[in-house]
């Protein structure tokens, strides 16, 4: 399926490893320019090694996605982004009676405010050249908040709702703004998190996968590659008609019927 | 993109017009066989035409997609189909007040139990040969109901409930359920719309079309070939992960969050 | 608090046990006149002679609620209702793959198709009367279906469309129309899954509540009292801003945010 | 109905006016002792002298329902609530591109990080004497985001996420979380939107008015004793099984199934 987006221009933050850097492989597959983001020199010289194998322009920009100063960076490799992919890394489980103001804060800051900042940046140059693809990776927490997980799921829950109203201005100009919410991909992250059951339970690294995979509906976890490509189709020429969406990726595990 | 479906089985109802014709076209395209289906010889004679164009196996089935002898048909046709699309006509709007018990029964019968008995008779296999993937055609009305579509949306919604339960069960069989939500695609039913409009509100064409189109946030109507390919990325191998969604193409019109 | 209900008149489908009993006793408690009813003579008697304890009005109706026997009859006791309560029994537990045409049929029949009919008789006076408190009891499945009960959720979840459509075109006649979705109430019907419970796995009758309890966040089943009351308040004077709405009571258990 | 909290006591954010008086009103009719708070003097003592008229204690607190000092007054005022109103206004309407980071970053404080901290003050008390009721009086907006409101609809969302978290881990002690989503009452401030309107647009008050009511499926205003009643019955001892929930009060206007 040819996504018409072959010589576009993306922003992808935080795109170095797991589901971002999955993200911009399947981008550069398909022609698109990429400009790729992580937070130390060593990731981001090797993704743009390696993203160098398909005939894209690939830069690659060190830095704390949340920053201005990244900001600033992002765009002077890319002033015209037609694709921005937002990401972001989110703070650890904390039970609501130690939730710290200074960590919430700080929270909301990194994940809620920062992306908007960026946005209010690229989002009026897309409506003038009428196309753009807006994606956040975002969590399946946000339509089953955890009681644990409330300094990451409050800002992202949050970010939703102005990416929502956002969604309704922007259509009329070709420029969609959908969200991800994944659960459970066999990213670093997973096997770090089978890896601490490993300690914490004293149970096998083997045993750790199997609950993993066990739960979650599909019985294994997600591919990063079937997230890139979906990411790859929510940023085409042809799924200008979608907007507003947030498409789980978690193998059939959401308990809810929308 | 590479889908991965090549050579894959597909089951198409109602397809030799509108969105179910465009779904066929984009299948074809990424060299799926096709059983197509219409109600008349012509649309089916047609459609199987056109679609031979690609390098595919395209058989047509005649017949009303909800009955009995039309499943055999098609089963006939594809005994072990990979890809099952749900597709049908609608009743015509009625207020609550004159909705009849055989138009409602019928109705059920139609968009609901027909599903139902077909989804009987393939599922089974697609788990045991662990591929499949099941799309239906519903409206973006399941999510927000109005009151002149009871006689549309009770059976769609209902049929909708138990597409989300069925989701939970395949799922670990990689057979996937999905929905897809689309509003106001230009197809023949949008353009029989717009003429109905003229004569009872005396406007133009043209007048009626740009009612259409400003009911939309997009502000256009959708393509059907983008739904088309939207439909055939939730039928490939990658999109195995996502499952039990119900995925709006409605140009950014639903209000909700979610 | 006064629900300002006091001689208002209620039809209560399937009332003279379970959660439908709850709900004529807090009626009858603020002084609605009503008509309860019950599949056999025995359990209409005995509901009755206990609600006369309340100084109201009480007849009995005996008969299969999904009926239009009994709704003539119903009709008859109460020809201009106030308020109405739709409720009723469900099919057991039945695999996708065994559901069989006949049942889901019937199904639909008496969950959806019956209700509807009854409503087009009593929903009009309603509107000319300016005074509706229309509540169906239905199940916390409909947001979360189950892949078992295919044959209740279906459809449950057509009749919530039909009904949510209807709530938007009658609530400017001061008739509201809502929805109750229960979880784990402790009335026969769990006393008597808990004994099945019992012989199909070996356990106590304790234990078997146990493992009820602790499946709901709360910790413990619902009293039907408790549910009786929040339909007394759905059906208060004071509640006709309040339409649409798919209260769950439920302890908590529901994951979603919406 | 007697709604079992005579003698309970509770602190009431922004209760002074509008829809937090309300509901000050309908629990003080039912023997809860109230702390009520509001910016000014004169508002708290109004309020205050009012509410005398019943026979509960009556405690006033003045200043910003969103700071740490006014939270140490309401705590010294009732140092174990049994309710918990959370309350307070939002910023003005603001496009996308217009949103200002410390506009946005106070709102959030406002509207999302200062309830989270008086909840760490109140939730271990309520979880300890085994009865709580929190409520927060949100916005109809946070299931449909507008635009236009960004500022308002991004906390308020994020606090949703939040109280949805952790409503499932209070529940077990009987501690309840709910939200309520009101639309279009007739409080002073619907009064201000029209007179603006009147400004803006060259109508008269009753064509403002009636514009308002017209944008409502009821046809009306909702009227504030009707959401204090709604509010008194969430807090009642009746109500400890429904907990998560988002109630609307919006003369059934939402558009949504769920």
């Amino acid at each position: 399926m040819n996504l018409g987006i072959a010589g576009r221009r993306a922003i992808l933050l935080a795109s170095t490893r797991g589901l971002g850097r999955a993200c911009a492989e399947s981008l550069a597959r398909e022609g698109v320019h990429l400009v790729v983001n992580g937070r130390t020199a060593g990731d981001v010289d090797r993704a743009v090694d390696e993203l160098d194998a398909h005939d894209v322009e690939v830069t690659g920009v060190v830095g704390d996605a949340s920053t201005t100063e990244t900001h600033d960076a992002l765009l002077a490799a890319c002033p015209e982004p037609d694709i921005l992919l937002l990401n972001g890394g989110g703070p650890p489980p904390t039970p609501f009676g130690r939730i710290d103001e200074a960590a919430l804060t700080e929270s909301l800051r990194a994940t809620m405010v920062s992306p908007i900042l960026l946005l209010q940046r690229v989002v009026p140059g897309m409506c003038e050249r009428e196309f753009g693809r807006i994606v956040t990776i975002t969590s399946a927490m946000v339509k089953s908040p955890n009681p644990m997980m409330a300094l990451s799921v409050g800002p992202r829950l949050g970010l939703t709702g102005v990416l929502s109203g956002l969604s309704k201005s922007v259509v009329k100009h070709n420029v969609t703004v959908n969200q991800m919410l994944p659960e459970r991909f066999d990213t670093d992250r997973q096997q770090q998190m089978a890896r601490l059951v490993m300690k914490l339970r004293g149970v096998t690294y083997e045993e750790a996968r199997a609950e993993q995979e066990a739960s979650i509906k599909a019985g294994r976890l997600g591919r990063p590659e079937e997230f890139g490509d979906a990411f790859a189709f929510l940023c085409s020429a042809q799924a200008g008609y979608i907007s507003g969406q947030n498409l789980q990726l978690d193998g059939g595990s959401d308990e809810g019927v929308f």
